[in-house]
């Protein structure tokens, strides 16, 4: 099906179920989400989707991914209040990919910072280029 | 390593080595690559990598990524001419996610696109938003 997108014109419309049905979901059931401040571009983090975190996510207009680690839903910012609205969401030519265009409420990171991706690499290292924003203990430390 | 670096002042560098050892590549050895546009904040596509093409992209400046369906080194743009210039090269704070920021030479994506996430998602369809730039065949009909 994917394939036969390739070429088809702007505008061409397929079902949801359908694009599900033929989404290359992992072994797992899972895929991978990249999450995208929509207004400034910053790539806020990424994090893995099964079809029911898709439709909930599309449904509601709030993010929701699946946990690996707690193999469990994970509506972000549940806990921390770091929630992610979206914008708009939409998947990659070969079915394997979403990106989330979303309004992330503060931090993305659960490290308390904005981004995820704070650790610059070079031919020899790796470096941490910036603090937290917000200590973790204040994002998960008081129950909410 | 990584829960160590999060509270890590900033500056404070580790060894690519050890980073490499550390880092949660995936059963095959693979993590996900997501290359954004630099300047733009556009978010072309996502591909794997394993640590040798890691190495590789941060050694040359030249984006190399491996292909799970060729089981071998995809150098992006060798037959297409569609490169990938790294600018900077970022890990995640869990060490399973790469962030790429790159030049990219024309369409990122291997439809024609610039970009490749062109199937725009609502509660009940999947919309091709954008046509190719450039046919397919322009980009690899003729040998290199």
């Amino acid at each position: 099906m994917f394939h036969d997108l390739e070429n088809a014109a702007a505008g061409t419309q397929v079902s949801l179920a359908e694009l599900i049905e033929n989404a290359r979901w992992n072994a797992d059931g899972l895929m991978p989400a990249i999450a995208q401040q929509h207004d400034s571009g910053e790539v806020l983090m990424m994090a893995w989707m099964n079809a029911a975190a898709l439709r909930e996510t599309l449904q509601t207009g709030q993010v929701c991914y699946w946990s690996r680690s707690r193999q469990t839903f994970w509506r972000k910012g549940e806990t921390s209040g770091q929630r992610q609205r979206l914008i708009e969401a939409r998947l990659d030519c070969d079915g394997d990919t979403l990106l989330l265009k979303v309004e992330q409420t503060g931090p993305a990171c659960h490290t308390g910072r904005r981004d995820c991706f704070y650790i610059r690499l070079s031919e020899e290292t790796g470096e941490v280029d910036r603090e937290p924003l917000i200590a973790p203990e204040e994002l998960y430390g008081t129950p909410r």
